[in-house]
């Protein structure tokens, strides 16, 4: 392994340039530029769900400073599949960087859904491209290749490049028997293996699993059984709007067992709209009834489709568990299958929906009823002996998956060397002799909260950090312009530090404490502002602290007036 | 079942109650009592950590509302073993309920280094039982049963009462070879079933589990396996420090493979030394180092024993991966050992102290190092087998693995109106002949912040929260007390809302905004306060959630001049 880290330039190699803007070493918010000389292409274009300590933030998306410094260079966008942490960004992307984005069918479907909702269909270009296709982007070529993913239409690429031909495999797995359409394509990838691949992109997020990751279809079986035994009973099934291959076996299930399907949540309703209209899902129009409908049939006749498998606290199973869902009320006898695994994090959120359910006396089912959409060990090790990469880079997964697939990369082959680690913003330059990292880019995530994109920063973060622990206690007062004396105050409030109530006499001695740093300041003749806010607010923040080991925000405002 | 809820008492029948305090459909807060006539005695005496809503909450308590009301009869708190969720409460309760304490020996030494942290050593009566003793509490007698578990010196207890024995397994699984001491002592169980049980309250943590617990001693093995393979490299074991019977496994292989032994973490070095001092662990003297001493010997001849397996932020191993610990600096050929699942909720900062410590060269092993404290399915079944209790009350777990415990008691005999499912709170009187929900109690969570204990609620809460989001938003003038004129202001100030710099011609409109409210105010001739601060903060919210679709909290403060 490689890891040599620079600041400037190093130019003394001529080659391909591979820079991840985003999604290395973390869950989403992907995005993977290539540079060669006057040309560089972008492929996917996700966004990230915040952490914990992201606080009050709905979404973070890369920082494509270099590509809008560049922007003149950037070709276009190739999209490997519809996923969010893969499209999720490209509509506040697009708006500061307007170039057309590539992607199949169904995956164009769902930007498109995007677009509309923030007003883009009309400004941004687009192409749908088929399997096999290729796109040319200045000097380089981006050939579609059929995958399997737990979303139809996931493509690999092929990128050519004067340097050699890099593979990119986007999120994928080696299913031989997906629901819809063909296997992945596994003579292309060894056709281009045999031709010389210089780099493999590849897919590390099951790197650390052993042996080979189920067929969708395997979970078919399981619904088939799960309906069997609850021939009596209501079922509704959870799952993520995207995975519409799932989607289409709970509907095959529910035609083998006569029951009409309901579709519900605003993700799961668009998704599965868009996926039908497209020919990616077949639901006999007689079978689907509306969510409002549901009452007019015996429970053993219906199938509830929903969003909700994540604990996510609006969505419609979680507002079922909680019984504020305005259509569907739980009723003991009920069958709910999470047909998902929590992603890291959600445990908790999943636990408490789950629990809420059983509560209602619902029979809940979350095991054996999900496989993952991508690549355990053995099949990166095919995805190797395919391609025969010069050089791997890890890509899509923790830091430790990383390593877990650089581990894969050598045994199959690939020099020590030639096992590149990168972090978001390094820009690693390669040919045929070989490769290096040159230097590095601005990097890292952007904040989305509500409007503003890239207005909350560490500062603001820190503030609601502090505020969210502890609260706050503000520090009131107006002195004469004139004569410094005080006009009005100090008045003190507090917010989300302690119930009043309880605290009177406390805040009684706080007012005393400000009153002492007053005369203190008095005293001491001070008439700076900063340093009489400073002298309120240790004061204060001193005597809190001894009283009740909390550290709340202490914010003194002091006003001039003007009398 | 039998989920009859009734808030007022029901009296014609007489016999024994059981109240759990806390305890029950979640984790943590452990804490039952037992009321015949004029005697209680209480089973444990847990502390819960927060959820990730609780802001700012350092533990979760019970409320002890109901004991602290009938004092006169609490006899005593008897403990049946030293995790935090079964005696983390004690020096918070016992301030408002001094009452003896019984537990044995290891779960007393725990319970000591508490009370005089707390500075309650010389303050409460406590008394040191050993397995096969009873002590008598009034009209109760309990009797302590030797049982394992993932710590030493485990007692499950045998409740005998005018109405009948109650066998209470607190926290078990069943252990044929444990590391320290006997198994669990099966026969006593099976001696008391042959007497007759009234009630089983048994531990569902692991009810849906099928099969049985592995024992902890087979982890011991697989440590052997770990530094057979790493005999060239340094070896740190990050595990739970209550877990001694693990520490003690790692000592071991220490021993066979030569190595010192350091113990790390402020916990850790508490309970190694509590249990090392009362012979619960053998530790040889020349074995161990100080974690200072570390730099003299050869990595390879060095073990550290630390906290931080779950990945709290501030416990040692926490430090270690972000390269802040003073004495411990990760390189690379490092073996880390995880011995520890991840509890519900922590999986986020395991999986971040994992990718940080690969970061940084380490070896990180995390599977098969561990096996669960608590009784599987099949075990559960065997305690029934010997106890053949005529009512079934499962404790201990999320509300799910108490409806999969229930299925279990039914499949084992006992009568499917004889299970009870209680809520925090409930009041089940049960004799020979029946039992029923008579009545409820206060009940719940009581939040310690800091010094405080209860004086932060909802409404303190809810205001942390949406400060958390959205930051704040205060708006301040003063007003002549006498004329109503605004003789200083408005001021506006923002803290963990938008970054300032950002926001400048926002926060200029907003002043506008203010302005104009204060305009119609004179327009209006509105002199209430309360209407005052009512249109400004209207105006204002409104403007910034058009303008950011942002919620912050808005502060208007009008304070008067003395001019």
């Amino acid at each position: 392994m490689n890891r040599k880290k620079k600041n400037k330039e190093n130019t003394d190699l001529h080659g391909v340039r591979i820079i991840p803007i985003g999604g290395l070493g973390q869950i989403g918010m992907n995005m993977t530029a290539f540079e060669y000389e006057d040309s560089i292409i972008v492929v996917d274009c996700g966004m990230a769900f915040p952490d914990d300590d992201m606080l009050g933030i709905d979404c973070v998306i890369p920082d494509v400073t270099y590509l809008v410094q560049n922007s003149d260079k950037v070709k276009g966008i190739v999209i490997t599949h519809g996923h969010e942490d893969h499209i999720g960004a490209l509509p506040y992307i697009l708006k500061e960087l307007n170039v057309p984005v590539y992607a199949t069918k169904l995956t164009m479907g769902l930007i498109e859904y995007k677009l509309e909702e923030h007003g883009l269909t009309n400004v941004v270009r687009r192409k749908i491209i088929k399997h096999g296709q290729s796109v040319n982007l200045g000097c380089f070529r981006v050939e579609f290749i059929k995958t399997t993913h737990s979303i139809q239409d996931s493509s690999a690429f092929a990128i050519y490049t004067p340097a050699g031909i890099i593979v990119h495999t986007g999120d994928f797995k080696v299913d031989y028997t997906p629901v819809f359409g063909d296997p992945i394509d596994l003579q292309r990838f060894a056709e281009i293996g045999k031709k010389g691949v210089l780099a493999l992109l590849a897919d590390s997020t099951n790197a650390q699993k052993p042996g080979y990751t189920m067929s969708e279809s395997t979970v078919g079986h399981t619904f088939d059984t799960i309906f069997a035994d609850n021939t009596k009973r209501r079922i509704i099934v959870a799952t993520f709007a995207s995975n519409v291959d799932r989607v289409q076996q709970i509907i095959n299930s529910a035609k083998k067992f006569k029951r009409k399907v309901a579709i519900e949540g605003r993700s799961m309703v668009n998704v599965v709209n868009c996926a039908a209209e497209l020919g990616y899902i077949n639901i006999p129009k007689t079978m689907q009834i509306d969510i409002s409908e549901i009452k007019n049939y015996p429970p053993e006749k219906v199938v509830i489709i929903t969003t909700g498998s994540q604990g996510e606290a609006m969505a419609a199973l979680s507002r079922m568990a909680a019984a504020v869902h305005k259509k569907v009320q739980i009723v003991p006898g009920d069958v709910v299958i999470l047909s998902s695994n929590p992603i890291p994090g959600n445990e908790k959120s999943v636990s408490k929906v789950i629990n809420e359910l059983s509560v209602l006396g619902a029979k809940v089912l979350y095991q054996d009823t999900h496989v993952s959409g991508h690549a355990s060990a053995e099949e990166l090790k095919l995805m190797y002996a395919l391609t025969k990469p010069k050089f791997a880079v890890p890509v899509h997964g923790e830091y430790r998956h990383l390593m877990s697939h650089a581990e894969i990369a050598k045994a199959m082959g690939v020099d020590k060397d030639n096992v590149f680690i990168l972090k978001c913003g390094d820009v690693l330059e390669m040919n045929s002799e070989a490769a290096k990292i040159v230097g590095t880019v601005p990097s890292g995530g952007v904040f989305v909260d509500g409007l503003g994109v890239g207005d909350v920063g560490n500062v603001v973060l820190r503030d609601r950090q502090v505020l969210s622990e502890n609260g706050l206690i503000a520090v009131m007062l107006t002195i004469n312009r004139v004569t410094g004396e005080v006009i009005a105050g100090p008045e003190l409030l507090t917010r989300g530090f302690v119930y009043v109530k309880e605290a009177d006499n406390l805040m009684d001695q706080a007012y005393d404490v400000v009153c002492e740093a007053l005369e203190e300041i008095v005293r001491r003749r001070i008439s700076d502002r900063v340093k009489m806010k400073g002298l309120i607010r240790d004061a204060l923040s001193d005597f809190v602290w001894k009283k009740t080991k909390r550290n709340p925000m202490i914010l003194p405002v002091i006003m001039e007036g003007d009398d």
